[in-house]
């Protein structure tokens, strides 16, 4: 049982749809899925823009996202909350941005204000574009996009460009009338679908931007990304398998409709910190800015590796522990994509069942205080 | 039935085991499988460095096998006879590298001739590498590796970097033994995995060379993967149940043996070849230099296109097109992988059955010069 942060659970029948043959990339047949999972993307990314499907993962497709808009000794200003935050910046570096981060401590949300004053002190306008982890996964913070975009957009010149690889599917990220410049994703996680696959939208700004862009680039190029899906095609051979389950995820996440998916995440994150803090288990991220896709604890008293342990030996269940300098002090448990309320209850009952185990006395129910929240639906 | 150069023909126990459900990338079960396709891909590799594999179609493969090796300005030797050997100078000028360009016509193999000349005018070592596609997808052109490779060590300072998309797996390619150092493919060829992953084999004078190149990367930075490598263990998440099925695919191939897999994929190119000669369809790759993975077919009198869409209609068998100029002019068809005789056998009669339905006069039966040869073993 998977619970954590990606690769996430993916139902029976996608798993089915990706056992069947391959076939051909430039087929009529591909050329239909191909336009069926195009459209079932925009959808999902709220965009009138095509979605561009990358074989990558996330990594390499937020690379995508930061390299197509931008050329060498371009200022960009990026958020660094976590590892995610990190890595862009390393990435901008790599490619010779010039980085100005805004940073927070791991845990802490980034603070809108710090991108105000940046912001507003850059009356050059030398800042290209504001790299943002929308939902941090090493941390289990979640940003404040909307706050950080309209100050984006007061500045005027810069792009903003959204690591939302943890967020779409699970919170409500309206890319279109956000106004969202650059966004990207990866197929384990929101998706229900096993990795292999990155998404990016890109608007109407980003690809005047675009245009101007020096970085090197050809196999993360999204301008020939972007000439393929007009013809409902692809630059590059795509995992064609991956799509067989594309289709038919897509098909089920419209079945069940924007509002009930971001509905069930906040449920679960919901119920998932009532059943930490009942089992005396500190929340590492604040209630208003946790993430709808993993909730990071820190216990104190018991330790992380021993809880991930014993929740491996006892139940089979994966949770995930901390990254970088968290290693071995916090464990992650992941709630995002085709998860259902029994996951979350079985999750932390296993949790409530080791703790016990582990000599950890918890001051209350875990489960019914999961119980209690998801019955409020 | 796929008949074509990618994606090429899945056995359906690869197929199953990619339908299990993902597991964590980071589980120890993960590393077990890691640890036994790196020790799989070495073996087919023939080399005992660690071959890296990247979530990335075959061309974003080659982009890293070329970009982790060179800095900006350094001159490189491109063979280009072919789509993909232009994709490859494309990349290198994308990168601002200065491109050399050794061409022949599409259909006529590169001639070992003009890299000794370019190669012994390079009194100043200005090469940094040779960039050359071994089985050139496009026109079904073998090009003389072993030859290249030899007038490259000669020349003692440039590196040779070998797209190896279609040929490894199918051709005896020794990587140590010749000192190969770089040689790159993708799962969806030879494999008989789906597409979505790539292959690249780094030797230690590529990596001697990787310390001091300085063209910016992240994503297809291989010395990130080799670093994970070494430790069971993926930079970035990988596509598991591709993973899943590549443990399969190369337990199928260690049970056929080396040997074996060339042996067939050589009967079945010439198998193939006397079909189409009995038929009275012109090749476009002379013998001596045929690709043991494609044929590549232009047809007189009868069109290409006509040829596929009744192969297509008629029997459902997928021939690939022309690609570029030589769309709608030619049909190529594969047979790489996981290909027995009875899909060569299958294939050519119903190519028989085709052209006479076309009112092609076909010299002599097709069937019988398959069977002919396939009977040599």
């Amino acid at each position: 049982m998977l619970m954590i942060p990606g690769p996430t659970p993916v139902p029976e029948k996608v798993l089915l749809a990706m056992a069947k043959h391959p076939i051909g990339h430039r087929s009529s047949e591909f050329s239909q899925i191909i336009a069926e999972t195009n459209a079932g993307l925009k959808w999902l990314f709220q965009t009138q823009n095509p979605v561009l499907a990358l074989a990558a993962s996330g990594t390499g497709t937020i690379e995508a996202a930061i390299i197509n808009f931008l050329s060498a000794g371009d200022r960009v200003l990026v958020g660094n909350n976590g590892k995610f935050g990190e890595r862009w910046a390393k990435i901008a570096t790599a490619y010779g941005l010039e980085v100005q981060e805004i940073t927070a401590e791991w845990g802490k949300p980034l603070n809108p204000d710090d991108f105000a004053e940046a912001l507003e002190a850059d009356t050059s306008k030398a800042i290209k574009a504001v790299i943002i982890t929308h939902s941090e996964t090493s941390t289990g913070v979640l940003n404040d996009l909307e706050a950080i975009n309209k100050l984006v957009k007061a500045h005027g010149e810069a792009l903003i460009i959204v690591d939302a690889v943890t967020s779409l599917g699970s919170y409500n990220i309206p890319v279109d009338e956000w106004g969202i410049d650059v966004i990207g994703s990866g197929s384990q996680k929101g998706f229900m679908l096993p990795p292999g696959l990155g998404f990016v939208a890109v608007g109407d700004r980003a690809w005047e931007a675009y245009k101007k862009a020096t970085l090197p680039k050809f196999y993360l190029d999204l301008g020939t990304y972007r000439k393929s899906a007009e013809k409902d095609s692809t630059p590059f051979t795509p995992p064609v398998n991956l799509y067989f389950g594309m289709k038919v995820a897509l098909e089920m996440m419209q079945a069940e409709g924007l509002e009930s998916i971001f509905a069930r995440h906040n449920r679960h994150k919901e119920a998932t910190r009532a059943g930490m803090k009942a089992l005396g288990l500190p929340l590492f991220a604040p209630d208003a800015n946790a993430s709808p896709a993993v909730t990071s604890v820190v216990p104190e008293g018991v330790g992380a590796k021993e809880i991930c342990a014993l929740m491996k030996k006892r139940f089979n269940i994966d949770l995930a522990g901390g990254q970088d300098h968290m290693k071995g002090k916090m464990f992650r448990m992941g709630h995002l994509g085709y998860v259902g309320d029994r996951d979350i209850l079985c999750a932390i009952s296993a949790l409530e069942a080791v703790l016990s185990e582990l000599g950890h006395q918890a001051p209350a129910s875990g489960v019914a205080a999961v119980s209690e929240r998801l019955q409020k639906g």
